[in-house]
């Protein structure tokens, strides 16, 4: 792998996507010692300055971690995320074969705020349920997840405990509600300094945004939902298809 | 809108949304000045400091804007895209009245690189056209994209001007191809100095990072691209649907 130093990305650059595809084609293992400054500097032909600027690059994309003292380590890859099928978070941690949990930040009824009210059809200032959580899978953050119903349809959702308890698992066994389709929208955004401390992130970090509009088959709004997720740990897919033409 | 001090969001926080709603509501216009941070601290009943930390927020989000010494004005909206259709950049901006303007940054026939070559399905290091453009909607600069093409096949390309043709307008009319799906893939992630620099953003910014690679009738890989969205000019869009329960 040569670099090219007439092409329009800066050297660091390239000396990132070289290194992220030996990481990607296997060269290297998770969590396996990448090599010393010093001797990519010699591998690649680059100054010093080149080799940290990638690896400071590839820190803040989630592709390696630095231990003080020890060195420059391969991540696990991200999670791989297809945007179609409608599950929670504690269902795509399961399907990974990893263990979800939550901590609860606050679980309380509250007036809904225009916004909420706008998303979940109720009247202004009505009351919903808000339900804050940190999602964790095995010991690791990943995620806020700020979720909005309307209080009278489950006026006895909050005798649960969601720390352990699955809020889909709840609202299909204990309501019978068929959730059937999700509107989702999705934006980039740099994570503020308190998301970084819940989130375990060293700032400036970014973060996915995403509101969720989950509807029952009934076609009523069954909760809406404010979340941050990692950007360091997060990748999405999804399928584009010709229109008519 | 009343600030909840008990609340688990710092207070910055809950004022950012509810300045959020005020302009989603259309309680302000786009380019509308905001009142002064005095005047929403006492609106509020907030510090100045918290007026500012929520200003800066929106800054950050790319919901409103500050002029020196004018003050803080509200931004047009970002712009609202359906991860559904496969199309174009430029069909993109022309579809929501605006002009498609490209900045051919660098139009090439280069080696592939592994990663290239394998999207593609071509041999390693075989030829491929790489294209490189900042692409600007009106005066704004939106997204660099970055699209590789084998070579063999589209030998001619880039004797056509990118900087005012549309690169899938030339496949479709002048080669035939009928691109048909994509397979894309999104990441948040912190913009690089330079891509600050290109895309007119004050750091620490977030970009989209997407890769596609888009397929013709035939089932052949055309293009594969990799390319960088401003984080406060996008947001996107998609519908999840329950699996076959």
């Amino acid at each position: 792998m040569r670099l090219q130093r007439e092409a329009p990305d800066p050297l660091y650059m390239q000396l990132k996507e070289a290194l992220m595809a030996e990481i990607r084609d296997g060269l290297y293992e998770s969590h396996q010692r990448l090599p010393s400054e010093r001797e990519l500097a010699e591998q690649y032909g680059v100054s010093g300055m080149t080799v940290r600027q990638a690896l400071l690059a590839l820190v803040r994309e989630g592709v390696i971690y630095t231990r003080v003292g020890k060195g420059t380590f391969v991540a696990e890859p991200k999670i791989d995320q297809q945007l179609r099928t409608l599950t929670g978070f504690s269902q795509d941690v399961r399907a990974r074969g990893g263990r979800p949990v939550s901590r609860v930040l606050g679980a309380h009824v509250v007036n809904a705020d225009p916004e909420v009210a706008a998303a979940l059809r109720v009247a202004p200032h009505s009351e919903v349920i808000r339900l804050a959580r940190l999602r964790l899978a095995d010991e690791l953050p990943l995620a806020i997840e700020v979720t909005h119903l309307p209080f009278l349809r489950f006026p006895d959702l909050l005798t649960h405990d969601f720390a352990v308890e699955s809020l889909y698992g709840v609202l299909e066994q204990e309501y019978g509600v068929a959730l059937t389709v999700a509107e989702q929208a999705i934006e980039a955004a740099v994570a503020e300094p308190y998301e970084c401390d819940m989130l375990n992130l060293a700032p400036p970090a970014a973060v996915m945004r995403m509101q969720r509009l989950t509807i029952d088959s009934a076609g009523t709004p069954v909760e809406y939902v404010v979340s941050t997720y990692r950007g360091d740990r997060y990748k999405y897919r999804f399928t584009l298809q010709t229109g008519g033409k």
